[in-house]
């Protein structure tokens, strides 16, 4: 059967990098884009770049989609208007796009049940394509930006399996990787391969901020190693906090993790045992080529 | 007056990534450059790459040579063969290329007041050219290598100017960026910004294997920023070993550092307290430009 996304009008709400990808992938692919966005001067411009068929600040846009992509920030995601809420189509088929699954679920559950109007909760298929540049805003959205990266669904047992087939068949055709987990597994996933890199990193920053004595000559002496160590850490830092926010207990588990590793090899640094380290960092070398 | 680089041959001893790339350079900009290896088939490969004007297995190589770059890995540097130490010239210029300063400047010190033969102690410039690639062995070195990159060097009170001077030509010839300050204030700061970030990235590739549960996942969701943040971590065990030996005070001092800071990032999370959190990653956002 012809996939929903070909059949029926696709929403999109927000047209930031993911909204605007999503919407110059989605109309290259020759479908009927109807998007909402905050502000006018964002509909003009998303207008002129061509990000969807149809852009307004209107919720009633979304009348008559048979899917829509919520792509919004997570904090906007978490606390919806609820103009939104209303204009969701009651037939159509809802996916959001957050990087941290539970919270999403368990408030989208509330909103969907205690509206009694939109989309019933098993047509919330929670997902997270997991795609990014250092860009944001309508300027950034492009081409393929999905192509090939993992587009992770969380569904719960009670998920329409026909919406979660809606959602696959529109990842896949904009070329990215479908898996689907719990959210509970995704959530404690990008807290130790996203959001704990943003600490880490952060703390670098400070540490050769404050341990450098002559300020100067460690600036000087920064290497690109220095500058890919800490490229998440010293980025978008309202971001940071929102995924800390919203990921705080898989976060602080992945805290435990990582100073239980750190710690084992400052204690063999200061007890001198150097094939000990060496053996360490060998184990490092040796993970890093199954994460890439 | 004519650079002594340019007056008399250069020797290198070592021809791996920086000695190749040296002798590369070296022998673009005019220089006769005669270079001691260890390998017969080491030598024959770097006279195929044109490394050199004459490359040998034997330490007389060097008779004739003013200039002396020692090219040599940190442990082969800090332990030199006798028959190295014999065949270095008594009126040259020697630098080396170590990554740590302090206990390079010790050991030769030692080294050269014992020996009673070969060059003083005062025509020793320790220095650092702060250049690297994934590269190693005879194949790694490349053309303009240190253009634009940071040559550190870390005179003593007795060390002869014209020494210094001489070593300085040779840099800045490569297009190099040449520095001078104390050898301790250069270990502190390479241990913050080149050493410290091995152990930072190898202890996240080891929180993600351990924190990860479904294994599989964790690794099908890790990104381009994950990948940033554990490339020098997941590096070379044996280079990471020999720095941090080489450097361990100063080492031990940054992770100090680190850890302080990375514990104010955690008790902001702990705690909830979002606004502080969102203005300690400011911090290092508004830091990171600098180290760039």
């Amino acid at each position: 059967m012809t996939p929903l996304w070909q059949r029926e009008p696709v929403g999109v709400v927000g047209l930031g990098l993911i909204g605007g990808s999503l919407g110059l992938d989605l109309m290259a692919a020759g479908a009927h884009v109807r998007a909402l966005v905050h502000r006018p001067a964002t509909a003009e411009r998303a207008r002129e770049r061509g990000l969807a068929s149809v852009v307004s600040t209107d919720p009633a846009v979304l009348a008559g989609c048979g899917l829509v992509l919520l792509a919004l920030p997570l904090d906007r995601l978490l606390e919806p208007e609820p103009a939104l809420l209303a204009a969701l189509p009651a037939a159509a088929v809802i996916t959001d796009v957050g990087s941290v699954k539970g919270p999403v679920l368990r408030r989208w559950g509330q909103l969907l049940a205690a509206n009694g109007v939109g989309p019933e909760a098993s047509r919330f298929v929670a997902s997270h394509p997991m795609a990014g540049t250092a860009r944001a805003g309508v300027e950034a959205g492009e081409r393929g930006l999905f192509r090939g990266r993992p587009w992770v669904a969380t569904p719960e047992a009670d998920t329409d399996p026909a919406a979660l087939e809606a959602v696959r068949e529109l990842a896949e055709a904009l070329g990215a990787r479908w898996l689907c987990c719990d959210a509970e597994a995704h959530d404690r996933a990008v807290a130790l391969i996203s959001h704990l890199p943003v600490l880490v990193g952060a703390a670098l920053l400070q540490a050769a901020d404050a341990g450098g004595g002559e300020a100067g000559l460690v600036r000087a002496l920064a290497s690109s190693g220095f500058a890919d160590t800490t490229r998440v850490g010293g980025g978008n830092p309202e971001l940071g906090m929102l995924m800390a926010r919203a990921n705080r207990e898989a976060l602080l588990e992945a805290l435990d993790h990582y100073q239980h590793s750190l710690a084992g090899l400052e204690a063999m640094v200061r007890q001198e045992d150097w094939s000990g380290l060496e053996q360490s960092l060998a184990l490092s070398h040796q993970l890093r080529p199954d994460f890439l």
